[in-house]
């Protein structure tokens, strides 16, 4: 017996979820079906809505319903200083940590020519718009430390040398709580080259 | 920052998939809203009409979008043999085995008291019904092995039993490719239970 078109439909359809297979989506939509209805309605409405109304901050790129993001219409961060990652999870990150009081900018992927994917399709025509505009202080890069994350930080680097415009990148080194032994080898060369004074007072 | 409150709202509901907690409901809902807007339209849509148009064949009670499912309206299959099962995913599986001709009764869970789950909720009234008609001569008992399914299979075999019906519990023991090594007491103390004559021919 195959499923009844509606669910075989059902089911294919969430295997287009990341890191859903056959019998995850089946468990699923089983669950779904059978013991949760409402659930199933909020999914399919909150999809529709977000699907309708979610696009991206005119200024920095990450995901949001409104124009500007909150935090690139919130005047008590520093607009100057802006925070270059790959994703929308990445910003997630960093506001978690609640370490940061810059704004962002989100490429939405990273460098990758074989791809296709140039400068313009991780929006760094608008971001050189930006740069030239004079309202950056510093741009912080913090694309992941993978070749590609690392390509375009280098090129993004580049550009900015071009303006004068003071740029860094996040320290990449050992993991706090992390144990030496169980970190990588290109991790500890990178914590070796990162290394600092100690300064006693 | 929170989220944006859609992006929040997708994200709480993706969280009602069975196995997604916070941080894959988080990577699903950026995962469609950036990469596959078109798969999570399919989504939407397929949860939406799923909902509308599934409901449960009158006769056995698995999930269906007609009111006779697929096996039960099937002339070529055995209506007078019926495997009782809990869900619709035990169906699923032994129709994928290819090796049972009959039909099915889906009980949508099992005898449960202190959840307030009886027999008229698991739908034991209509299958009483279906047994008085006279048109069922054997019933395989296939609920789960657990103390939860083997109460309700027993409660079923009374049932039978008053009416005269034949009825057989599907057999426990090692599994095909298993290793007796790793297989629990139980299930060994199944095995020598149910063991058969080897028979030379």
């Amino acid at each position: 017996m195959s499923y009844s078109p509606l669910i075989g439909q059902l089911i294919s359809s969430l295997k287009r979820l990341p890191g859903v297979g056959q019998k995850s989506a089946q468990r699923m939509a089983f669950h779904l079906l059978q013991h949760d209805k409402q659930g199933a309605a909020q999914i399919s409405e909150s999809l529709a809505a977000a699907l309708e109304h979610v696009g991206e901050c005119t200024i920095c790129r990450v995901l949001s319903e409104t124009e500007y993001c909150d935090v690139c219409s919130n005047v008590k961060r520093q607009q100057s200083q802006v925070c270059i990652v790959e994703s929308p999870s990445d910003v997630q990150a960093f506001e978690q940590s609640t370490s940061y009081n810059g704004r962002y900018f989100v490429l939405m992927g990273h460098l990758s020519p074989l791809d296709g994917i140039g400068p313009h399709e991780i929006g760094l025509d608008i971001f050189a718009k930006q740069l030239d505009s004079g309202d950056i202080n510093e741009v912080i890069l913090a694309t992941n430390p993978t070749v590609e994350g690392e390509a375009t930080a280098h090129y993004i680097s580049e550009m900015t040398k071009k303006r004068n415009i003071q740029t860094t990148r996040i320290a990449h080194g050992v993991p706090i709580g992390g144990e030496l032994e169980y970190v990588n080898g290109s991790t500890l060369s990178h914590a070796l080259d990162g290394r600092r004074t100690v300064s006693i007072d």
